[in-house]
């Protein structure tokens, strides 16, 4: 279903690439770290066993059967998960399809004014649900979403129990109080929070509204998960990977740039980027060191970025890893007609595909790469839909655990976004 | 209309920031600097100043009066200016809304296969125009998109000559050749290709179908050449920005993050990618000397990012400048209402705007990147439209062209991405 081809990082020039070896582990090594990353959380890779929860949230979805848009109110981790399952397993042009079968979902992750009256120019507020996002209910985004719209709910003398629904701590916090006092219905926000709350009802809500494959998505994430708790170095892709990101960037490797080669994967990267900024970039070590760790994550896309970043990742500083993503089956065969038989700079596309281009081009572009002593690996799935969807969230994750054992680091919290919250609340009382 | 407060640069601790007289410059050094400049490159700035180009786009434009959708092939330079007109000066969700004056953009920057086949889900042929942008007319995206495009044309029975349009070398190219032999009309490319290409025929000729401001549009990069051209340092922003960016990647600052606070702006990271990653990103200089410098550009969005990456930039590794773009007026005031009066958590929200909230968040994130030693500089601009997108397309360009001369590196070539290509060519027709 997945694998990791790392053949290019052993290609490329010692000091900018791995040994076979470096990959490998002893049983015995494997088992103490899953026991140490067992210590820290467990949540994050046991919520995918709970397949009650998908029964539980049909039930309440199974309630708003006219709906026909979905705004989603959080940020960050409430949103670009769920952004992800949108971009992946819906239709590429899915909000300019005439006839649909499911509410188009919009993701609000901003809060721009501009953003906030324009959405009003698109959704039909009686046919509209508002799923408000936050685990503690006072992130200011969805909060101040939250009184924007239910205000203009109440104003259209609609009933805000039918239009809101809050995603939220089952046992505290401002939103549960006022589902509490109000009767807006809920759904319980899970155990983990944030940028591994994808697997949890904050992902799989909206991936429930707009018909997604729930299912399967929760089975990838489990078969991934088994691979994860093997003690065979082998098997363990999340290791491998962790191991090669960890070893390349003590080598200097400081920037790790994501690459999908397809279009519908282009926000995996971006759920990405805060899963690994936010979990590794840290001050401190768990005994308290100060060690200013992190690696920066880069967003790209393939094919279209070759046109845009390969020049500075092939000949600019060697402090990259790039990490390509290929799909076997992006679609069936779509044929290149060779109209013009008598130009013979276009003959070189003669017979060709848009499937087999822009493989050439992904692989051409690797092995460039690997000339340049760039190191690269590259994860093959078999295909884009729900279940290697799920199996790549947990792949990422669960090699992210294992990023803050290699790190000792405290991989589940985020102490360095507290100073801007608190300057927000105070200057914004004082204005 | 534009400034620049580089104030947070100064305050962090000497090693990470700069000082005010590295800004500085004599009016003779300017002038042997710019002297430089022009010597290598006067196009990307000379181009603003050809004003007929947009009476003739318009004559051009003025043979489609029914076309509902323009669908541009083209990739990296190509599109990424179009994308960011697009996103910057149209409606957020233009593609949803109902009743549009103007056809609607799509822009296929990449050549996966279900892009191919789900594009023709949403566009109605008879109805559509297809903008075929290649300078040399063989890049393999555009070309493979032609061909298909006008295979379904003639199987519509439909005229390529109406619904097909070059914009390519006047001079030359395989494209020329088609237009020549087979009367589908274009317009010239002009003489600034790729990355520096968007205030050309490039970009002109989608935002002039888009009805887009685009004399304005001119006429804010004019202003800001002006600016450009000025041998007074303090008035010379590009100078500035350029200095400020050299000076903090010799501190170790070898990442540039771009963070618009407007979402409209989200575009104009993916625009600047390109530009300083493929003009700087360089293995040699121009007298052959190994240096493989470069800076890695990293697209951010505020508030969105701050939930996402600002852990990272504050108490990870102190490799970054955080460029902010801030915006003046992002509309007119939205007010939050406070509905819950009863709930202490949410009081600081009183009397709060959408405005004020984006604004106070900006400013507390600032000044914590500032306190952690993180240097950032904000870019502030009165508001989103076509006058100060053009300001900061030439903004970034000059800067660009003096970086390159800091460097002493070509700022204007990419030989590092002519190895994957030429690979592409001979993989492609031996498969």
């Amino acid at each position: 279903m997945l694998s990791i081809d790392f053949k290019n990082t052993f290609k490329v020039a010692k000091q900018h690439g791995l040994a076979q070896k470096d990959l490998q582990a002893s049983k015995k090594d494997l088992q103490n770290l899953l026991s140490d990353v067992h210590s820290r959380n467990q949540n994050f890779y046991s919520i995918v066993d709970d397949t009650d929860e998908l029964k539980r949230i049909a039930e309440v979805a199974s309630h708003y059967k006219d709906i026909l848009h979905v705004v989603v109110c959080g940020i960050g981790g409430s949103a670009l998960g769920t952004i992800c399952l949108q971009r992946s397993l819906q239709h590429l042009f899915q909000e300019q399809r005439k006839s649909k079968k499911v509410p188009q979902l919009y993701i609000l992750d901003n809060i721009d004014p501009t953003m906030m009256v324009e959405i009003l120019d698109v959704i039909d507020l009686p046919k509209t649900l508002f799923l408000i996002v936050s685990k503690s209910g006072t992130t200011p985004e969805p909060i101040s979403q939250y009184m924007y719209f239910k205000n203009l709910i109440k104003k259209a003398k609609l009933n805000p129990e039918k239009h809101i629904l809050f995603i939220t701590d089952p046992e505290k916090g401002v939103l549960r109080e006022i589902h509490e006092r109000e009767g807006i219905p809920m759904v319980p926000h899970g155990p983990v929070g944030g940028r591994f709350s994808v697997l949890s009802s904050v992902g799989l809500t909206p991936a429930t509204f707009a018909g997604m494959d729930t299912k399967s998505l929760l089975k990838g994430a489990r078969d991934m998960r088994d691979l994860f708790l093997s003690t065979d170095a082998k098997k363990n892709l999340p290791f491998q990977l962790a191991r090669a990101q960890y070893l390349l960037e003590k080598k200097g490797k400081t920037i790790n740039v994501m690459m999908p080669y397809a279009q519908k994967l282009a926000f995996m990267a971006d759920w990405y980027r805060q899963l690994l900024a936010e979990s590794i970039g840290k001050e401190k070590t768990r005994s308290g060191k100060m060690v200013n760790v992190g690696i920066t994550p880069v967003k790209a896309l393939g094919t279209t970025d070759q046109h845009s970043q390969a020049q500075l990742y092939n000949e600019g500083p060697k402090d990259k890893l790039i990490m390509v993503l290929a799909v076997k089956n992006l679609h069936k065969t779509v044929p290149i007609p060779m109209l013009h038989k008598e130009l013979p700079e276009l003959q070189y596309m003669k017979g060709a595909s848009f499937n087999k281009l822009i493989d050439v081009e992904r692989i051409a572009t690797c092995n460039a790469y690997t000339k340049y002593d760039v190191p690269n690996l590259t994860i093959h799935i078999d295909t884009v839909d729900a279940y290697h969807v799920g199996a790549l969230f947990m792949l990422f994750e669960a090699s992210i655990a294992f990023l803050g054992e290699f790190y000792n680091i405290d991989a589940f919290n985020q102490p360095g976004v507290e100073l801007a919250k608190n300057l927000t609340r105070k200057n914004l009382s004082r204005a």
